[in-house]
């Protein structure tokens, strides 16, 4: 998506170690009218799927994923992150590994807010190895509920998660893939 | 607000402690149509102000925030929760007392997305005694911002915070007050 692209060759930072900052518009300040452009690329891209919710993870997943329920007019469920799974049956639990962070995360979406009925688009600020994604897919599976495609913001192509997940047979539709970033010139390539 | 107060009548449950369980619509599954008729509900209200930018915390706060930043045509910033504060002047911080979760959190927004120039409106789900919000307003006047106002979701009006802030100078406009709620009969009655 141009206006990504765009957006993240002037306003991100590349850092060493394939970090690649945006919190200027995408996880700590939120531009909402680039957001609604986004959301308007995903409602195109996954126009023939019958998608009645949104799934995201907290927290800088939430407000991509308000804007895309906003504009396809279905409700978003946040998957939380926890200390403590409750094991009394009444919600889907995973852990996940982040590497940003390097710790694990106990994530959980309660079962009355996902089920078999569900049509879900998996939605997501970064798409990296896919440890979070998989979480997510995991507790849609657990639920009995379809994922239907997943959006994501800014996916590294340079690492596996998302080739991966299409290998798999997801539906991965990501708005800008960067393929190659350099720290030093601060140049980014993005996948055609 | 006629709307949002049957729905916590309807979906809303009340348990022990004084909590008002109402993740179903608000912070755990989120409906993106309540969310917007609330916006508006407060751009209605704030109309008079000229508000360049929404302040929330994370997570719960960050849904609704987006929302309000679509309706409003402004960006969002969200206050991160952090275990370490970094103290090298690059970032506001703040430290906020949750007795849900019985823990104190550092606070931080980053000094490059609130400065003097900003006049913010704060948005959050809940008030309650008011210490979250009043990290958030520590921070604006750290930046040198202008709060604007203060809106809030679901006001428990039979705590301090609300009308502590009131009586400081502060438009806290909230959607909701609860007054008295009774968790035997889950009965809920609302300020007029």
């Amino acid at each position: 998506m141009e206006l990504l692209e765009e957006r993240i060759r002037r306003d991100g930072v590349v850092k060493p170690g394939g970090v690649l900052k945006v919190d200027s518009f995408l996880n700590h300040q939120m531009d909402i009218a680039l957001f609604t452009a986004m959301a308007e690329e995903w409602k195109r891209l996954f126009a023939a799927k019958p998608i009645n919710k949104i799934l995201t993870i907290e927290a800088s997943g939430i407000g991509i994923a308000a804007v895309v329920g906003h504009v396809l007019g279905v409700p978003v469920v946040f998957a939380k992150k926890t200390q403590s799974i409750n094991l009394d049956g009444t919600m889907y639990s995973t852990r996940i590994q982040s590497f940003t962070h390097n710790r694990v995360y106990d994530v959980i979406v309660s079962t009355r807010f996902l089920g078999a009925d569900d049509h879900v688009l998996i939605v997501d600020d970064f798409l990296a190895n896919g440890c979070a994604l998989r979480g997510l897919i995991e507790i849609c599976e657990s639920a009995g509920a379809t994922v239907e495609g997943i959006g994501i913001a800014i996916e590294k192509g340079f690492q596996p998660g998302g080739d991966d997940l299409r290998d798999a047979g997801y539906d991965v539709q990501s708005l800008a893939i960067v393929e190659t970033m350099d720290p030093a010139t601060g140049a980014i390539e993005f996948r055609r």
